[in-house]
């Protein structure tokens, strides 16, 4: 009765464990909901009357404008043309999907990645090769063979602050992979939600400003910086691949809410925007802080982590290789404190035993300290 | 280098002659953009704060009430919990296709249709069977006969002053059509964008309201009623469908803007929202007249139509053949004045032949006559 892709439409069953456990005495490690103090004012006062009407499908101009401002001040050379405005940065990864992906399609993805990328080339049916990071970085040579092997048409990267892992790839590991990607001519898919969570330091220009042939998406998103609940985001892309995504995104829902729009055009020009983002920085500045403490109290014997300079997210390799869906459930039931499973961010979830990814930007110093706690106290029953 | 599905992506050329009429001289009677007189003030006051952080992808539980409320009053028998908020109703259709649609799958459709839908469709590889509407109706026993022999795994139907056609069908003519969809157990996606716009009494009860097991979608649309901008809609769906259009509207965005969500609860709410639907019926029943007195006056000699009891259209029948496609670029460069051609509407557009689509909801009654009287004056010497 169904398409056949629906056999492959990967009911979250995590996510399902996760929305049954709203209940307030639990402590959440596991969503990457923006604090509420982060959060900007939803003032709509002085919106025009004519933002009630129909919009264009590339977007705002005046918003146009100003991603790509951002976008050039990043490194990526592009004008406005280029720029198309999203109902949300998720958005890309569906019209890069209609775009690239027919079912068998080879896409190449690091090891881990965000899982709903996964779910999104999957739904396609993607055929999914991941590449495993080391040490923060994603091997170039090791790219160049999967390349070699699978023949991927489309890679998917998060370079920046990666989630789940936190890893950030140094500029000569994105010049490496930038040349491996030109000299195959694969189009890169470059994610980057995360750019502006940053604690120690910029990281470096985005990988697509490396490359000199191979065709790109850049996603980013305001759902970290500004507001997740207006759904706005947006890619820029080579002008090769810009037409046809237009064309999909007015297929997918003919252009993004001009009010959000407007909203995001405001806060992207105002003053007060550079102090907005140092304000979120050091918010989350606090809870990564605040968690590496605790996991050095509680987890030094339980599990390996690298300290993530951006971002939002601890990815947590456990010393033993335990399920941790299984952890999840008991964590959930009998210690009210939740986290993200490592499994479902690997293409072979069992490549991901024994990985946990914990969330530092909602809960407070205290509930991080107690929930990390509880947590040791269960892995070391386990 | 790209999906198959880009080979049936269309460039709506249409679209783009369009979009490059966009001086003020022209008068255009191309689109189904609102008055805007009659679109609500964006008024965003007293906008919760807790709305800048994620919401649910099923919708915000108020509006679903709401929606569902107002599905009931139609006939609809249905919960809360088969609403599914959207962005925008040509989401719907891009669920729908996920849902149903492998290349090759045999869909149903009228004849003529909203050519969006065409378009989404096509993208995903459907084989299109038009059945031809006659006289205001859709016969039940052609559309028996296309399930006879095209095994049809999806039906969209308009029943409700159709796009393009303005046809509303009647009471009978839609049991008529459950019946025959019940007996073949075909999935029915009622598209009913345009029930609140009804000049001469109300539409009968949805179509799918009748349907006793065959599984159905009905798409409404806030972009009529209340602002196109805002990109919100809605589907209802039978319990069977509903889990995987959840699953498919998070792959696609996560959920729909949440301030738009906010703000048409306010409406749907509001004891001012039956005076606003009185207005916007008035207004645009003023537009149906002053259209139907033009083309009385130009065109009686020249076309034969139905004048359309609701909805944005008058769908007019050339008395002589010619490609209303090439009439359209004639009718902008040499008379400023645009339209939209029937031949998109038809899944083989040669059907379409000598159909024009005039809306009149967004020019004056001044506008409407001058315009009428320069199209008749073309096609007269065409």
């Amino acid at each position: 009765m169904f398409s056949e892709r629906i056999e492959r439409l990967t009911g979250s069953l995590i996510r399902e464990i996760l929305a049954a456990a709203q209940r307030p005495e639990v402590i959440s490690f596991a969503g990457g909901l923006p604090a509420p103090s982060c959060l900007p004012m939803l003032d709509f006062s002085g919106i025009p009357q004519g933002l009630a009407q129909y919009g264009t499908s590339e977007g705002e101009p005046a918003l146009r404008e100003a991603i790509a401002a951002e976008a050039n001040k990043m490194g990526i050379v592009c004008e406005p043309h280029q720029v198309l405005v999203l109902t949300g940065s998720q958005q890309a990864m569906d019209l890069a999907a209609k775009l690239f992906i027919d079912p068998g399609t080879p896409v190449l993805t690091e090891g881990p990645t965000f899982l709903a990328a996964l779910q999104c080339f999957n739904l396609f049916g993607a055929r999914i090769s991941a590449v495993a990071q080391q040490s923060g970085r994603l091997p170039a040579e090791a790219v160049q063979a999967t390349i070699a092997t699978d023949k991927p048409r489309l890679a998917y990267l998060i370079p920046s602050f990666q989630n789940p892992s936190g890893a950030c790839y140094d500029a000569d590991n994105r010049r490496e992979l930038a040349e491996v990607f030109d000299a195959a001519n694969v189009p890169v898919f470059e994610d980057d939600p995360y750019r502006a969570l940053a604690y120690d330091g910029a990281a470096p220009a985005p990988l697509v400003s490396h490359l000199k042939n191979a065709p790109w998406i850049y996603a980013g998103s305001f759902s970290k910086t500004l507001a997740p609940g207006l759904r706005l985001g947006y890619l820029i892309a080579s002008p090769t691949l810009l037409p046809h995504l237009v064309k999909l995104k007015q297929a997918a829902d003919l252009h993004a809410n001009r009010p959000a729009q407007w909203f995001v055009t405001r806060w992207l020009t105002s003053p007060d925007y550079p102090a907005h983002l140092a304000k979120l920085a050091a918010t989350y500045r606090v809870g990564r802080d605040a968690m590496q403490a605790a996991l050095e109290r509680h987890f030094a014997d339980l599990a390996t982590w690298q300290i993530p300079q951006g971002g939002l997210f601890f990815w947590l390799k456990l010393n033993r290789t335990i399920d941790t869906r299984e952890l999840l459930k008991v964590a959930l039931e009998q210690h009210n404190v939740a986290f993200m499973p490592g499994e479902p961010f690997y293409p072979n979830p069992e490549d991901g035993l024994g990985h946990l990814r914990l969330n530092f930007s909602h809960a407070s110093a205290e509930r991080i300290e107690e929930g990390i706690a509880r947590l040791a106290a269960l892995v070391r029953e386990a």
